[in-house]
């Protein structure tokens, strides 16, 4: 007999694959493709491990990395919202709740209650592991877009006071990206890859 | 002043979007579809955050963790080796050991050393820890094959017999697991999915 929790589990395992599926306008690296959710965790739980050091305050690892594997899962159901988006608000939309109780409803009670209340604490980014996490989730499509000529800034037109205004959340998990991120921005600047407001 | 430890690791975090690029020869789940190794890793990670409470043996979870979202890093060099390629040794070839100390390599020495002997451990399949990461890598597949009416035992004539051979290792990571993917195995031969040799 395979026990009801490993059969709830493997059901989750399944569905959690249409997260590869989930296309962000951000592209990968000297790229044309655009990068979808699976990648773009895999790659912030990378980040995440290889920058601890840089985290303001000492975090739990762990909890870091669970919540960068599993910010993106909501988007199943209620799909990818861009950053700039003017028309939505980018994060914690009736939508995305009702699909994280659906999705980590699969689960087990007690895994499904642990993981919708790390994706309610990364949202809320107050703790010092959502901090970084959110850093994480920051730095990504700024290393992605000077390294595609602009990419989703050019695409769409964001201009630099955008940027350096989103971009900012990064000092709040770490000063020392944010210097280097700053930098970044400022180069971007230089290159006219990014522009100010007209 | 950006510190060099960052300058290293910022490299190293571009280095890796290569993995995005590399292909499995399995396909996602109800898919036609090929997995990337970005994916595969992410949907690794996410298996065994979940089903931890099923491995043997106690894990220290987040080496586990390390482990699947590391493992195919060395592809990038050395390519992807089918399982059931019986031409190559799919594991810790001279390639793959050069690729970790390249790549690994771009990072800060102390990360670059810790990452090569937590590659180094998953490879050689000992600790309790790399037992369970590697049925996680095995079962993955088993679930797509499923999904996807035979997928690449049909596609590349893999019998019964070796199929059966490379899972039960899942055994090694956990019985209840190997339960249920016995389970499986056999229902696929039941189904006419998977064939015993002739």
């Amino acid at each position: 007999m395979v026990p009801e929790n490993l059969l709830k589990q493997i059901n989750f395992i399944k569905e959690i694959d249409k997260v590869k599926y989930i296309q962000r306008k951000t592209k990968l690296f000297n790229s044309d493709r655009n990068e979808n959710d699976a990648e773009h965790s895999w790659h912030l739980a990378m980040m995440a491990l290889i920058l601890t050091e840089h985290s303001n305050e000492s975090v739990d690892i762990l909890k870091v990395i669970k919540m960068v594997l599993i910010h993106d899962i909501v988007e199943i159901d209620a799909g990818d919202t861009f950053i700039y988006d003017t028309q939505k608000s980018h994060s914690n939309t009736d939508e995305e709740r009702l699909a994280a109780n659906r999705i980590f409803g699969l689960l087990p009670s007690g895994q499904a209650q642990e993981l919708i209340a790390i994706w309610e604490e990364f949202e809320a980014g107050i703790t010092s592991e959502a901090k970084f996490a959110r850093s994480m989730d920051r730095l990504e499509p700024l290393l992605q877009n000077t390294s595609n000529d602009g990419g989703t800034w050019k695409e769409f037109d964001v201009d630099y006071e955008k940027v350096y205004q989103k971009k900012s959340l990064i000092k709040e998990g770490s000063n020392t990206i944010w210097d280097f991120s700053e930098q970044l921005i400022n180069e971007s600047v230089e290159k006219g890859i990014l522009k100010k407001k007209s």
